[in-house]
């Protein structure tokens, strides 16, 4: 299968992928798809007819979220997602002169992308093994670094849905309370240890009714489809306020999110098995089949003046509990899910220091910094710097990309 | 000031409250206040005239949420408050037999008050002391029960806006992961210890920006009322999840708000000063003027077959930290709010047993059962009961109440 736009080899957006976003379009929204450096608008694609028979309500990719697309139901997205890859393929009904030149294409260059789902409520998981160890090790006990139920369940808080923006948007360096080391009371200032977490994010494609749960077996169907997610993180205001109730202002200045949603369908050749759960987990978080995913990852640090360098270099395959095992927990007591929650993964950390998902895992808390290829440093990140992350697919000649997901940090 | 509705004694909604609400009316919704036992229909009392030359948007009292409303601006919205005042007192606009048997008026027990707000981002704070020492006490180290940051900052964390609903609403004993006692692995259940927590809340009433933060003296601005809480908790789900990232399931199953918002100008004549906050606070916490309220609080529980008892009567003048240094803590970091945001209090416990706001405390974890007039024993809430919240302030003959915060627990 090849698209008759033209897609380079490392082109995060094949004619495999066909992810959804929304793009501003001269001051109006439109919900768009994506092939090499091609954007394509939906809605100009609808006037071709490509959709018919869909009974799609009017105006539905002109609207400012993707949510109310997503709430139309699997049954829908699914043939409207494959009818744009049937019409994108070579031969296919766009590829067609007299389209090429129309307002259906757009070069990506010349488009501005926007958040594409109007987050209800984020949650942040805490799933990655190897990130909550070295957690546990450089904040607790390095012989129980594991907390007691962090085996039985996929330990997880709810986060801040106001300030989670899109990939490219500047985020300004929190101020914050933090206790020094040795001091009496504590002090107030910009943020010292500024860091990053390496996450996937999933949206949320169907409601539930207070009081119902979502079975491991059912989870699939009510996830859309995934992102890429950075969940920036003030180590020194997390250090000094998370007791007893879990993070706050360390994290609720902003999260980055990548602008565009692969959905499920898309990832359907890059499962994987996870690891084997030991001890065995309670019956509601069981599941059967492949429930993880392979998903490359890797984060660059660009500094203001400087060439960039990879500091971390991991797989979403990691995960020690799956998505379908998240929203199965999420919903065990009967708390709803609503179209457009978001539902993060918490720090991907693999098992060697390069695949370490955060700057507090691969400096060691400070111990180990990184060095830069201008010379420079790095414990946390510094002002100027962009965080840059992306997230790929790829097997059998068939490759599944995120796009960017950056963020830059200003003083 | 007197109504030509009339208002009896111990009634919530005296001319001096003039508080905002959703109703369904006849499958629509209608935004309404209330006077006595009679809601009025805004949009009705719009055709009125009595809001002349305020540029309300077309249809606004028909929206289904008070967002829009809210989003016009103290300006407008205090206007609107004050016409209606006027025109509802006797004497005024609406005391007119044309109006009288009009669509304008509903007897409040013909109406069904709906969530008047749509929540963007819930926060839970935990702001009382005595509740954060009385839990301390129970379940850390008596000798140091208030944790080391807790006189420095407003403790707080984000909570789950989903499942936010009405008073009325009648709640699922949610299931989940404990651990018991000695046990060696977890198990799976209906919790065994759901409690209540008696919290005010307050309404964002404008947005910020990303990086922008709110000072203690704007906040008020802020602030577009104060409504009544029932943040619903599982005891046993929360002590084997909360550690480390906060409370999780034990709490995001449902979450209990009373159908009216009170202005802040209605709450003018009940401020009092707050505690003297020792050691002295940074800066950005720092306050003038008195920005505590003097508002009690009740809390009954009524068994399915049984009378009612009051198990604690509580004010939320105990509280430590004000909601002025609340939102202004929120903010410093640069975290943005939106009009429709909800803030809570934590559970507001007073000094002596019978003014604490949980069954955890009231009952000392079990090991002071409250003893019903039905002979039965309380440690927590059993299947069947209602736990019915009340807020009235009353200074001078004047007399402001929230209505009721009530839900009912099904097994």
């Amino acid at each position: 299968m090849q698209s008759f736009i033209y897609v380079n080899d490392q082109s995060d957006f094949t004619i495999y992928n066909i992810p959804f976003g929304v793009c501003d379009k001269a001051g109006d929204t439109a919900i768009c798809t994506r092939v090499g450096d091609v954007v394509v608008d939906l809605s100009e694609c609808e006037r071709t007819g490509i959709f018919e028979n869909l009974a799609l309500p009017e105006g539905i990719f002109r609207r400012q979220y993707l949510n109310d697309f997503i709430a139309l139901g699997k049954n829908v997205t699914r043939e409207v997602r494959l009818r744009l890859q049937a019409a994108l393929t070579r031969g296919g009904r766009l590829d067609n002169d007299i389209f090429r030149e129309s307002a259906i294409f757009i070069p990506a260059d010349d488009v501005h992308m926007l958040l594409p789902i109007q987050i209800g409520d984020y949650t942040d998981f805490y799933s990655s093994r190897e990130h909550a160890t070295n957690v546990g090790i450089m904040f607790r006990d390095p012989a129980n670094a594991l907390l007691p139920n962090w085996l039985h369940l996929p330990v997880g808080y709810h986060g801040r849905a106001s300030s989670i923006v899109v990939s490219g948007t500047e985020i300004k360096r929190p101020k914050g309370q933090t206790m020094p080391e040795g001091a009496d009371s504590p002090v107030f200032g910009p943020t010292k240890q500024l860091d990053f977490e390496l996450e996937m994010a999933f949206v949320v494609g169907k409601d539930t009714s207070p009081g119902d749960s979502i079975s491991t077996s059912e989870a699939e169907d009510y996830i859309f489809g995934l992102m890429l997610f950075n969940d920036w993180s003030a180590r020194d205001i997390q250090k000094w306020e998370y007791v007893p109730l879990g993070p706050f202002l360390a994290k609720n200045f902003a999260s980055t999110l990548s602008p565009w949603v692969v959905t499920l369908e898309a990832m359907e050749p890059f499962r994987v098995s996870g690891p084997v759960q030991q001890p065995a987990v309670l019956p509601y978080l069981q599941y059967s089949g492949d429930k993880n995913y392979d998903i490359h990852l890797r984060v660059d640090i660009e500094p203001s003046n400087g060439p960039e360098k990879t500091v971390s270099v991991s797989n979403f395959r990691y995960m020690y509990w799956n998505m379908c095992q998240q929203l199965a927990h999420h919903t065990v007591n009967g708390c709803n899910v609503r179209v457009g929650d978001l539902m993060a993964s918490g720090t991907i950390s693999g098992p060697a220091p390069d695949s370490y998902g955060s700057m507090l895992e691969i400096a060691w808390k400070g111990t180990k910094p990184v060095q830069m290829p201008d010379g420079s440093e790095r414990k946390f990140i510094l002002d100027g710097d962009t965080v840059r992350m992306r997230a790929w697919s790829e097997k059998s000649g068939i490759r599944v990309g995120f796009g960017p997901c950056d963020g830059k940090i200003l003083g």
